[in-house]
């Protein structure tokens, strides 16, 4: 098999301008993989986040980057049956479906998730160069879908085939599901099984940070509070369900985000808080403005070496909960089918946050989303 | 009223010989309180952190202290409805029953818990000298059961008249269930939910730490892990249902501790630890023994500047939990006859971890506790 497509290969960190659109060729498939024609890819800071370095755990190049795919099936690979040629799919995370997490449904959570999702081996040089001269790592969230084709694992593909048929842009409107909104909605509705009664604050109102506010206005929460420093993004959060959004530009410590919070509340707290920054600083202030028995959801990927620092007492006292949650704790077969419903009933207005590019139109895309722009960029090959 | 009646009071530090058996006298009963005759009161270690200790928070001279403490009810104040006249009840902590957790059925996080349970007021000056020369306090976890006759708070009562008689041996067995089993058997079989696929670690076992085992026992835990530097308290744990029990006391870092955990759970750790120590050094390692997706639970109460260090993407990957639980966040009032059964079907062998001391021998009861001859002693008047 030797088709030639077209790709954006991170050479190198993307601010140092290393990210390239080439023809690529995918490599013959394996032991359970597809062809997946990529209809459209989300972008999301994790793509830079492991494409903008210059080193450091996950970081390899060069290689294939993207996460959020949806496309249509194109060939299989020995030992498949996830889906049939033709058939679209919603791509998401790798998962081994074997370990202790797996098998007790915490996929998300799986002990293979780093090296599966980030990792790479000489299995994992899925394209080579029009060329052939220079081999390009794949297998980014076991799916690189910054590739019009690309060599998907078969754990990262959701058959979306009883639900969404050739309609091109109704798939691409769903591309996000398969990480962003996932990790957003299904940590406040899945892994805080949030309901009517609970006041939840957000901190960070990116692609993350908003569908959470969405998955808290379907959970029907009583108080929705959206934190960030862009006005646009709290107009936005205001939008789609937010109560009250708090701005924290001007603050001078973010002591007073938390003070905020409590002032907002009767000086009870949310009984879930998420943070969705991955900023030591905020995480810190997140323990404060959590009520009693209140729950805080670590959703942000903080830097490596970045701690919190939990006064042991008084959160026993208080009954406070600190849980680590990746993509929503989510089961995606099950879950992305539930979103779509709500994608197409109006719950989950995709729309108000994506905005769509051509692939060759990336680095606009990249740079919309980097200065707050726009909330989600979507390409589309 | 004034029916005279023996208390130990804690006139000061125990450790300074300021606690002394004397005669006090009741006050009236004011609204939704109840006059208790204590048949027999549990001695925990929380009676010395508050009761042995210069000053601080929580700590008020002179004071009755006890807080698991059984008996009949003799009198009752205005508007009581929890017993009547002649029930026996078990006494355990007091709560508002009217914010937010306690609405939620967490009373065990009640927003009053502090000032309930160790504050005092003018109102809680519950006792007088013999001659009425000075004012003791009472009301400790709303009871104060060092004490013949004691002013109950109603919120402290568990009615068990439906379960028990006049039985006075059996009634003082129960006498720890209102604090230290329940807050070890409730944490495992209620805050965490165990189940028979879970692996347990136990950290600490003095009453608390016993009870967590018991309760993992009774949850049917695949692996039950106890950790304690003497071995007397390690062979009672094998008694009480612990598969693996480990040693610190010749480990020269903490560490190593973890290690042993590990190398005795394939290499995954534990599905819930449970701290019952307080230790910073030893919280901290518990981390590193939790598997993913696993849940730490702090329970030990730890010093007031204590803090525990959580690396935040690493906690966030692996999906681990880390939540305060007090007194098992259980409902006395449903949880406490559960208990009752397990003890009389023999699967809470209360009888193994209890000695009995006539109340005059309290300064034996509490050095023997402290020195781990005796797990839990249980003076009786």
């Amino acid at each position: 098999m030797s088709i030639p497509n077209k790709a954006i290969v991170a050479y190198g960190p993307y601010r140092t301008g290393q990210w390239k659109l080439r023809d690529v060729v995918p490599r013959s498939l394996e032991e359970k993989e597809l062809l997946v024609e990529i209809v459209a890819s989300g972008i999301c800071h994790s793509d830079l986040h492991f494409g903008d370095a210059e080193s450091g755990f996950g970081v390899h190049y060069p290689r294939v980057m993207g996460h959020e795919g949806v496309g249509y099936v194109r060939q299989l690979g020995p030992n498949t049956s996830v889906a049939q040629i033709g058939d679209p799919v919603i791509l998401t995370f790798s998962a081994c479906h074997s370990c202790e997490p797996c098998e007790a449904g915490h996929s998300a959570h799986c002990r293979q998730f780093a090296s599966l999702n980030f990792g790479v081996s000489g299995a994992t040089y899925n394209f080579g160069d029009s060329d052939q001269q220079q081999k390009i790592y794949g297998s980014f969230f076991g799916q690189s879908s910054f590739s019009s084709l690309t060599v998907v694992r078969e754990s990262s593909v959701v058959n979306v085939s009883r639900m969404l048929g050739q309609n091109k842009d109704e798939l691409a409107l769903m591309a996000p599901l398969g990480c962003g909104v996932q990790t957003g909605t299904g940590a406040i509705i899945h892994a805080a099984n949030a309901g009517p009664k609970d006041r939840v604050v957000i901190i960070g109102l990116g692609g993350v940070g908003l569908s959470a506010v969405m998955g808290a206005k379907i959970a029907g929460c009583a108080q929705i509070i959206g934190i960030d420093r862009y006005e646009s993004r709290l107009d936005l959060a205001r939008e789609l369900g937010a109560t009250d959004v708090i701005n924290t530009a001007s603050m001078s410590s973010m002591g007073q985000m938390s003070d905020m919070v409590l002032a907002n509340t009767n000086n009870l707290g949310a009984n879930i808080t998420l943070d969705a920054t991955g900023v030591q600083e905020l995480i810190q202030e997140s323990i404060k403005m959590t009520a009693f028995k209140g729950k805080i959801l670590q959703v942000g990927a903080a830097p490596m070496d970045a701690n919190l620092k939990i006064p042991i007492f008084e959160f026993m006292s208080d009954g406070k909960q600190y849980m680590g949650v990746v993509e929503g704790d989510v089961d995606p077969r099950r879950y992305i089918p539930k979103m779509i419903e709500w994608v197409r009933d109006g719950r989950l207005p995709l729309q108000k946050i994506v905005r769509f590019y051509d692939a060759e139109d990336y680095e606009t895309a990249i740079n919309d989303m980097k200065s707050g722009k726009v909330i989600k960029p979507i390409i589309r090959w």
